[in-house]
């Protein structure tokens, strides 16, 4: 199911960058939830970059429209649909592109898988599919709050620079920074980094990670579909993401078992754990401490630099990818990774329900 | 599907660690393939720790036995069941593990989503599940061979030390090495490590490096079943894996595009490519190249030490895991990470021809 | 996966009958075939029904548009949306259904399935959603005909009155008869149950037979996904379908083994069967015959008689369905078998390339 | 997923007729269900003929082991496998169905499709795999019992003798008789027919209906998983099976709106219908009526007489059939209705749950 996402709540979505439209359908939502536009649009604005530093500023107004499912302001229980409309798709010239592998993108692997692909924007591989994820998200989202689980994400490293000191209260307010860390010293030697690197016509990694509180015990299934797979297979799958990991992550290989275990301890019946190397997942089920991941993502493949590259002919030969790019894919990324989790915890809490 | 993984080539998987059997059934297969119960026992023999520095000198014979798919030598396109029987399983005393749940161990996520678990020898959460994988990731194996593409795992960081220098052949060469590192000079610092941790009673963690050769381009789907999710997935959920990244992986976020981006040249009509910090994935489809991923494990749970944890009853208590155990995972997971890869590119292989 | 159909070539529908839209993304579709939006709107214009008799007279347009997937004429192996906007769908009254459970309608089973529904026609119920239906049967239509098969059907009886004699020439023309019967004697005497049936307000049974001749030996999966379960679930699963048979059907509950088995023969190295009781499946998988189906539909529970039924509080009352409606679904189920048809044995092809 | 059944309470079955072992690994059963090897095998000593009218007098032991997934008696939520050892598989002589294709028997389609077969016994076309159905099934049964729904397969029609006089009481008795038909005097005259068959060697056909009592309304996904779809792949698939029909079935055909519409009264608040057409399921969901099938059987076709087929050279022949086989496949197969009824229902309850 190349294009499904999720086993109980399924979104399945469709649309290239510069197609007609881009959507999804969601299949399995319960019955019953208030839903309106309103609730997908306001996760949906969230993709959009603050003032252009990191990204393009690009009048994106991806108005989305609920084409079925919902009956007098409640879903039904009948697939969801949801669509937005491309504007001037066709504008723009994409002759230099056409022929060209642009160097870390897709073109050349969709290229070499179907022998056809819509070039205009990176057709089906644009980060634009991921508005589809955010809008599932955002109904998944509402599901899960009334559980009492919240995600919430933001930027943990740009282009070398970490945040390091901040509250709960400044990932609150993640949105309303302009490269969504919390940290705010580290957001503005973060800032500094990428006005470096729009000098130089270059981009930059950077790591974005996700909380979700409020999980209970006992999500996931223990072999094949352990939860940290799910969110795994989720998260690097997010367009650009070269890594993922959980708690302890990549740390954990340098740890001795003395450290990374988590003691449990109890106080009046109610137990805590001393620590969270687990990231809240042990043996990949949901241990009730919150679950805590990271994903890197690679620095933007389209950079305005003269880069070498070969044709559809395969020739050697040059190109420079014009307009003006985004320079790190982080700050848009956040709320893609929020939505992502929220799918992969929602389907996790259905399939728990499905074996009471 | 908990216990199952893949979706044309699938694996299902069964068994405790202290039941009557563990096995899995293989469906997909293939039919014409020469299989015999030594292409499968040569695998499984990896799985056994060389002189039990690193791991324990358990006499696992482990017998494969191959019950059904196989007809004169030949799988037919029928289920592949395969078992192997678990030995005196009942000859040990669990009292003191059965009402108390061992720190960063899955007994307190099972007690949690089941109310009941099987606590001999941590029942299905033990790693001994990983031979169901094993076995059936040979039957793979064995396809992939006959269309050029070869895995091969090693650990590549065990206890803070890296292997830095080794050659192709020292690859080959690893199920020979105690600590399955191809870097000599590495595997013998790691040696000390293991033996000053087995002194003070604790374990180490690690990672293992794994390399597909000879992939051809145009494997993978390209948005929620990205061969990058499909790999993630599979290595993550290995036991006590924390984190997978592939091609430059966490390494990215701190890289620039220019670096990053990894040049495709032409040469008499053949191409190639400058780099691999893709990892041999771009848009979640191959490239050609080869894939390579690595895979994080904490530290083992079990260790000798006392530790502070509570009972089934939610009371506070200690435990003091009796017997000897391993002191890293990572020796006897090289053989899984090879066998879960394995298992990806088959089914990735056998989803692009469906659509031939 | 309730609103998807398949497994490697899926489609998934949505809409209401008088929500905003009707379509669906057909995901897994090979890449390079050539499809416009003709190809599909040739077989949705085959769900209007000729002058009427059987069916209502709506002007339905159902204009297909094709929002993604295709470029330069070509699949591109990404997801193809097919919508169709409904038009003036909130311009009716449906006060006297809203709160009153139409006998034999799924009305009642909504309710306690969903607590809430759509019941503006019978909103997902309804047999609008078979439009998507045939929209993705369309796209398979056009890949089975590439490799010479092709599937037909025809109302085989209606109101008790069965086809007997026919040709070849009378099934290719089908579609240019009133009732969709090629035997026009049949279909003579079948006008007049019909008007005898409308005259009382009143609606007739009928049986589909469906043919696919073309189809290579090997289609299927043996036991659970035998070609006759994916055959009969996907026939069974079309509105108002009651019951589904294959080959000899019922009829060989009263036969004998030397009457039922088909004896196949050899002449110069080419095999034929001397009858064809299997319907061209044995053991779940095509034997290479023509596979035969037929499709129960039960009379159309919308009539215009007054009937007694309950309403929402579950109190006794009573309904007259207002407006005209068809008297048969068979006619406008027509295209729909061919539909399910083509997307069963796309599938089946699909599977059987994967594991060559 | 071709030897998998069900999606959230999942079977996996393997084994070939004359292979080592069948079995199957039952897969999402819910933990904390009481459950022994007894429970299994009371449903698996179902399959055996009374006096060997109607079958063949196997001395089939068919001793069921549980290997995994139980601990202390209960079901951990972990895979439950299941395996029966074949005995003497290897004594038989197959030379003379080695290389010929007995007519109606999927020898010939498996040769197609595989290129390879084990012919000893049918393999796994054999029905020896609806062990592996009726062990699944026994599960389910046990957990669908204390929801309070039950469900009873009898055989309805043979040799074109139905029962029509029976009670409730009948069809408990059902397994004491000896064609597993409810009614006396009709099984009185199918023995008959069954001893004329015989006589001339050969078999006969029949239909099996199944009655599932205390299903709720709601089971079942409205558009492509149908109950009736379930159901009607589930049954379908059963070997030998030609057709299936719901409630009215084929009968509906001839019926009009006004006599086929069951009409819901209300009494107190509590509703009833009046008739029950709809077979329990309307628009795919039941209706909390009893759910009722039929499923039509071939005649077997393994006969005794002399038969013309070809062999594997393509070249036309005889073939003769040894040993003594079964007259009809229905008695047998009544627990294997009932199994995969029971398995059907279960997963349908599941999903129901996992959308609360």
């Amino acid at each position: 199911m190349s294009n499904t996402f999720g086993k109980l709540f399924k979104m399945t979505s469709f649309g290239e960058s510069h197609g007609d439209a881009v959507g999804c359908i969601v299949d399995g939502c319960p019955a019953g939830i208030t839903l309106s536009e309103a609730d997908i649009q306001i996760e949906l604005d969230k993709r959009k970059p603050g003032n252009g530093i990191a990204g393009t500023k690009r009048n994106e107004s991806d108005k989305i429209q609920i084409l079925s499912g919902i009956f007098e302001g409640k879903t039904t229980g009948t697939p969801i649909a949801l669509i937005t409309f491309n504007k001037d798709q066709n504008s723009k010239d994409y002759s230099n592109i056409k022929n060209v592998f642009r160097p870390g993108h897709a073109d050349f692997t969709y290229e070499m898988k179907y022998g056809v692909r819509d070039y205009r924007g990176g057709g089906r591989s644009s980060a634009r599919e991921t508005l589809a994820r955010v809008a599932a998200g955002a109904i998944a989202k509402k599901i899960l709050a009334s559980e009492g689980i919240d995600v919430r994400a933001y930027v943990k490293e740009l282009a070398g620079i970490k945040c390091e000191n901040y509250s709960q209260k400044d990932i609150d307010n993640v949105y309303s920074t302009e490269l969504r860390m919390p940290d705010k010293t580290a957001e503005k030697k973060a800032q500094e980094k990428v006005l470096e690197a729009i000098k130089e016509k270059n981009s930059v990694g950077g790591t974005v990670e996700v909380i979700a509180t409020g999980v209970p015990a006992g999500l996931g299934e223990p072999v094949y579909e352990k939860l940290s797979s799910e969110i795994a297979s989720a998260l690097i799958g997010i367009n650009a993401a070269k890594g993922i990991e959980i708690g302890s992550g990549f740390g954990c290989s340098k740890m001795k078992g003395s450290e990374h275990n988590d003691i449990i301890t109890s106080k009046n019946g109610k137990i805590s754990f001393l620590s969270n190397n687990a990231g809240g997942i042990l043996g990949g089920i949901s241990t009730g401490q919150d679950i805590i991941a990271r994903v890197a993502f690679k620095p933007l493949a389209s950079i305005a630099q003269k880069q070498k590259t070969i044709n559809t002919k395969l020739e050697n030969t040059e190109i420079e990818i014009e307009g003006r790019h985004d320079v790190s894919v982080c700050p848009r990324a956040v709320p893609v990774v929020e939505a992502m989790m929220n799918l992969v915890l929602i389907n996790a809490l259905m399939e728990l329900k499905a074996r009471k």
